[in-house]
């Protein structure tokens, strides 16, 4: 039986978000631009998965657009904040060094069309704090990019008080939430972002469905054009089905959040004590501000990913670094940002648990990873 | 029984497909860039699906990326090319005036953004010859953009004589092949094209997915930036589920495709002629270079819309114009373009025939729209 510990590169699809799909693909299979009875029904159906969605979130229904999954909210997001930006005369983005590519591509491409960028270091707990985000922005800055939770080592950021300090400022906010929704609470308003990005297949719903919720109010711009799907906002025959599955899975992770949560943070923090005990293992970011299945240590002196094909050859599946940027032999830039030497960096080891990770799994990574060091 | 006979807006999915989907999401649910077990399942089976879609098409896999579906397809092989233009100082673009809303909004963009557009008409027929592309096609052109199938009359395009002139004179040449592919041959090779955009769910696959085919060695300029995926040209978790999906979709409609195409093509010319004799119902659109499922009439003196509404309270689901542009009460701009007056493309009604659909439909359809025309 092989152990599954790498659920934030992907996770399982629930069951609740297979029935939800196979069902909207099947009843509601119209298109929902069409005027005739079934192209209503595809409508209604759509209607239905937003009005979930935005309830379960904090969300208005009008704030809620399907996209195809978290990278293409979060450049929907800052393109939009940055054609805001040209308009106004503010071409200054503020994010942090340890954002997701989705979010620091799009900044590098914006840096070539003219835009300057500060990343904010997080501190060596891996949290940006408001102070050091309101440090960085300027008169002319236009759009704050800082993500709710890190997807390497899972730190929990301070979003909300970032967020009051960007509405102070008269910035824009943008979070990619894609770790974060279904596994911590998130409300859209009272976090008070202007952007929010996230990700089915990050909570058990379906690839290739994602939502960006936009306040209502801010400058908004499509991305892919054509169709005036969406309300305009996203063009392309919408993904009924998947957006069916999505507001399932959500609903779900939601509702089993308050157990689940509780359940995966002391998983999460036996292996921890596990692991930490095994000399020179070291825990990378802050032991209580983090997604309740993220375990991230450093082994100096090892190859992170040599240990993953280990680990693999005895039935363990995790990481390390993200599967983003999984193949790259680079010691983790995030580790690095949060003041990791190379050496811990090259040698880091990312197990996210989640619905299929039991106490037992914990004890057989840990006795796993004490064989491999005795061997060598 | 209702009578769905909208399947170019959308159609059924295939038990295959489904099946491809499911099995794809639970056996290979990894994230393919997960270096673990789990992750090269998930990328095997993404390789096969590009494997058997490039065969399919005539296409190298390398030729193969996924996208969320043809919009995205369309709007990346444009943007790929203009900035192709940018570089090469050729910022002129012919394309035609009936082509889908993805790639007339984004040429649209590309107009403000300094570059010129020459939309060349269709015939009366509803066919753009290479003739007229040739003659609008200018030293500076870097992209000539031309439809395989006509969405709304569903006439076929002489696109590879209009690749020969693009080729012949230094311009790249995209079409949008979302009609198309499934239902009419197409090889990418022997069609000579540098772009070509398919979406799954016009051929019974899952909505939510589609392909770009990129000719090896075409420009090529990422729209979604993020993670390396799709070897650096398409950002974001790869949609191994629906990638399964739209292949076996695909295998399965070029399988069936000598025979179906013949029975709908009956089904299509039986049902015109039955419509044409109606006095004052005039077909739209070639009646031999057509997809074999298109019907497309003009009703003078009818509001299409209302048709289709009348039609629907009689179990009859269709459409006026095409579902992108439905409950817009303009005369449809596909049917001015073929010279077709107001008030001609205003009363315009599209069947388009697909999997479901029988003689007995045919018949059906025929004697509701004369029950129609006699009430009033």
């Amino acid at each position: 039986m092989r152990i599954y510990a790498d659920h934030a590169a992907t996770t399982v699809l629930r069951p609740a978000a297979l029935d939800a799909t196979r069902r909207a693909a099947e009843n509601a299979f119209g298109n929902p631009s069409s005027l005739h009875t079934a192209g209503e029904r595809a409508s209604a159906a759509l209607a239905d998965a937003r009005a979930a969605v935005a309830s379960l979130l904090g969300a208005a229904p009008d704030e809620v657009i399907f996209t195809s999954g978290g990278t293409e909210s979060d450049n929907t997001a800052i393109r939009s904040a940055a054609e805001h930006g040209k308009a106004t005369g503010r071409r200054h983005i503020v994010s942090t060094e340890f954002e997701h590519p989705a979010v620091l591509r799009t900044l590098e491409a914006l840096e070539k069309d003219g835009f300057t960028v500060s990343l904010v270091r997080p501190d060596e707990r891996g949290i940006v704090s408001a102070a050091a985000v309101e440090t960085a922005i300027r008169e002319d800055t236009v759009l704050v990019s800082v993500m709710l939770a890190q997807n390497e080592i899972g730190t929990i950021q301070p979003a909300g008080e970032i967020a009051a300090v960007c509405r102070s400022r008269g910035a824009l906010f943008h979070t990619d939430a894609v770790q974060a929704v279904g596994h911590i609470p998130v409300d859209f308003h009272a976090l008070g972002a202007d952007y929010l990005a996230l990700s089915a297949h990050k909570f058990g719903g379906p690839r290739g469905i994602g939502v960006l919720l936009v306040r209502d109010g801010a400058p908004y711009t499509p991305l892919l054009l054509g169709g005036g799907q969406e309300t305009g906002r996203r063009a392309g025959t919408e993904n009924v089905p998947g957006a069916a599955g999505l507001a399932a899975a959500l609903g779900e992770a939601i509702r089993e959040m308050p157990a689940e949560s509780v359940r995966l943070a002391a998983l999460r923090d036996g292996l921890i004590a596990r692991l930490t005990e095994i000399p020179g293992v070291m825990l990378n970011g802050d032991a209580t501000m983090r997604l309740p299945g993220n375990v991230n240590v450093s082994v100096p002196g090892w190859s992170g990913e040599n240990l993953v094909l280990r680990l693999d050859a005895l039935g363990i599946e995790c990481s390390s670094g993200s599967a983003c940027c999984s193949g790259d032999e680079q010691p983790s830039r995030v580790l690095r940002a949060i003041g990791r030497t190379d050496d811990e960096a090259r040698g880091s080891l990312r197990f996210s648990l989640g619905c299929t990770n039991t106490e037992e799994d914990c004890s057989v990574i840990d006795s796993a990873l004490r064989l491999i060091f005795s061997e060598t």
